[in-house]
């Protein structure tokens, strides 16, 4: 816990929630009656309200984006590294909103919420929901808060994803997308690796069809073995590397099962800490949102096509050693952008954290991700 | 079923065992009383025994390397693309040894012999062999069979590994080693991959600490899992894309958690049919000679040194988009096999099917292969 927290980190901060009455039509056909949206905001919404920007979370994050939450926090938001006092997205200038997405499982509605039909959890009944469908309730949020446009929507990874829905979605109601570690669409190796994580969730004994926790119970050993899959695709071979190489737990070889391997100890422990608190069926939601993400689909798999009347100005990031989201997968939007003469700035940045680095406080990308921001609000 | 062999196949073989009663010291050290071991052969050892080939098999490979056990076989051998007349380890002129490896799980003593000292299954209490071990009983098999030094000892991937430590065990008994698709040991996110395969199983309820057997399961699940997981990491990124991008199983979405995508439906049945036919313990034991497997680690981490006194002549062959063992890690072999001034081949061969390349008649993969074969038989 923090003697004292950082100056430059925004503090402590206290999530808000919000209720939405008016029923929200899904993609999947579903429509959802109620729901809640809990949310964060760091910053001062100005008098025009033309200063706020959307935070999009990716598959395990939340609305807790920067600062502190109790003095007692051993850890502050997930992108503490990039919002606050003087950082890239600078709590100084901007009004910055994180919403929890909807079927997360720290606040906002999703499996376990009560459904309001039945008075029991929804579980795996939770509609599967889908970018666009985040995109709209988020939209929702912003009227509810009094911003009729963004100044920007930022995302890594499938935050990335929703800020590039956006522009599709609501062309005029952003001024620029920042997609981050990020793609437009998964590819084959993708969705395996998803398809892996579920069937290790699904058969999982305690798993009961997903209603889990009716049955008191959780399927914590499907969850532990599909975070610690997920953080192999997070990290790269180099990072692993340099972080472990084969360093043994042990000074000597013990020849059984246990752990002989730092790399093994370090991911088992990755796995339990989140299965202790992240839902399953969240989680399964989660890896259908991105294996659906695909705006192309509708325009005859043409990126070009589904961005044609897109308005926002974009900058896209990517890292030289992310495996998961490669460069190359950045360079597919950036094109898409490029044939409609759209504005778009990109880097690819050379960094060995892989996937995981647009979380981490790389010099490069924070400096370009600054720079780029102080332009976003050079005319505030 | 093939109505015909083709003609270019070995066609009908018949597997054959052998026993040994001596006891073989592992590097565990446990020791194992007795064991068999359950070898093909193809073509015709000749009167000086200098035309003998081993072959040694991969993670979830076996002895029946190349031809068919009988002519209602779906598939040939393992290896057919390589093995037989007129191919690159020419049966015509080659007299070929395939043994399955100690532990294995298809005749050769494993966790699912019986152990002469209990009367029940080795099970879980199959000591943990690793590749030195496996080159051990391999030498002794070669003894049986009045060969004293091989021409070549062959193998891709984990095969290949085995083909660098007889280099190294036994300098002076084989002409040539060939390593393909391999590397002089696992990286971190090697390790990683396989320790998740092992918690999958290990953490089947099924698995019963590895006594499945006698309580008359099987860890079904976990071997799905692993062999999931697995087959990811035998398939490039392009070679899924190529096969499956994003292909839906139906022609619309159908947002639920059944199989949306080709390649979820394909995976699911790979690890079935996996599933069926080899055993878990096995399974645990291979992964556990892969992260094991370390020749430089008795030599301060240094490949050339531990390279220093080997005899043989190399060929190394790698493939572009194999990402679990890339061109980088056959080029680590390369390298110290140059610093000691070794006759050395390499070929990094351009193919998009990832670490399975090696499986696969790919023809500039079987040109090299074969040209190399044919200076390796020149002088018979």
């Amino acid at each position: 816990m923090p003697k004292t927290i950082p100056e430059n980190s925004i503090g402590l901060v206290t999530p808000k929630t919000c209720q939405f009455d008016h029923p929200l039509q899904l993609e999947c056909g579903q429509t959802l009656s109620e729901y809640e949206l809990i949310y964060e905001t760091y910053g001062t919404l100005n008098a025009d309200a033309s200063n706020a920007i959307l935070i999009c979370h990716a598959l395990s994050g939340d609305h807790h984006a920067a600062g502190y939450h109790s003095m007692q926090d051993r850890k502050p938001g997930w992108w503490e590294t990039c919002i606050g006092p003087g950082k890239p997205i600078d709590s100084n200038q901007f009004f910055i909103v994180c919403p929890n997405n909807l079927g997360g499982c720290k606040g906002s509605t999703g499996p376990i919420s009560i459904n309001p039909q039945t008075g029991k959890y929804y579980g795996p009944d939770f509609p599967i929901v889908t970018v666009q469908d985040w995109v709209h309730a988020q939209e929702r949020l912003a009227q509810q808060l009094g911003i009729n446009k963004w100044l920007a929507v930022i995302g890594g990874s499938l935050g990335g994803m929703q800020a590039l829905q956006w522009s599709i979605s609501y062309p005029d109601k952003l001024e620029y997308a920042i997609i981050i570690a990020s793609a437009p669409k998964l590819s084959a190796q993708n969705i395996a690796f998803n398809e892996v994580a579920r069937q290790a969730i699904i058969s999982d004994p305690n798993f009961h069809q997903g209603h889990y926790l009716e049955n008191n119970t959780r399927p914590t050993h499907g969850l532990i073995l599909a975070r610690m899959l997920g953080h192999i695709t997070y990290l790269s071979d180099d990072a692993m590397g340099a972080k472990f190489g084969r360093e043994l737990r042990n000074d000597t070889l013990y020849y059984n099962y246990d752990v002989e391997f730092q790399v093994e100890s370090y991911l088992r422990y990755q796995g339990r800490s989140f299965a202790d608190h992240f839902d399953a069926n969240t989680y399964l939601l989660m890896t259908k949102v991105l294996d659906y993400f695909d705006p192309a689909h509708a325009f005859n798999d043409d990126l070009a096509l589904a961005l044609k009347a897109v308005q926002a100005k974009f900058l896209v990031l990517s890292f030289t050693s992310d495996w998961r989201f490669s460069p190359k997968r950045s360079t597919e939007i950036v094109n898409a952008l490029i044939a409609n003469r759209k504005q778009v700035s990109y880097a690819e940045i050379t960094a060995h954290q892989g996937h995981d680095a647009f979380l981490i406080p790389i010099p490069d990308y924070l400096s370009i991700f600054h720079a780029y921001m102080q332009n976003v609000g050079a005319h505030l």
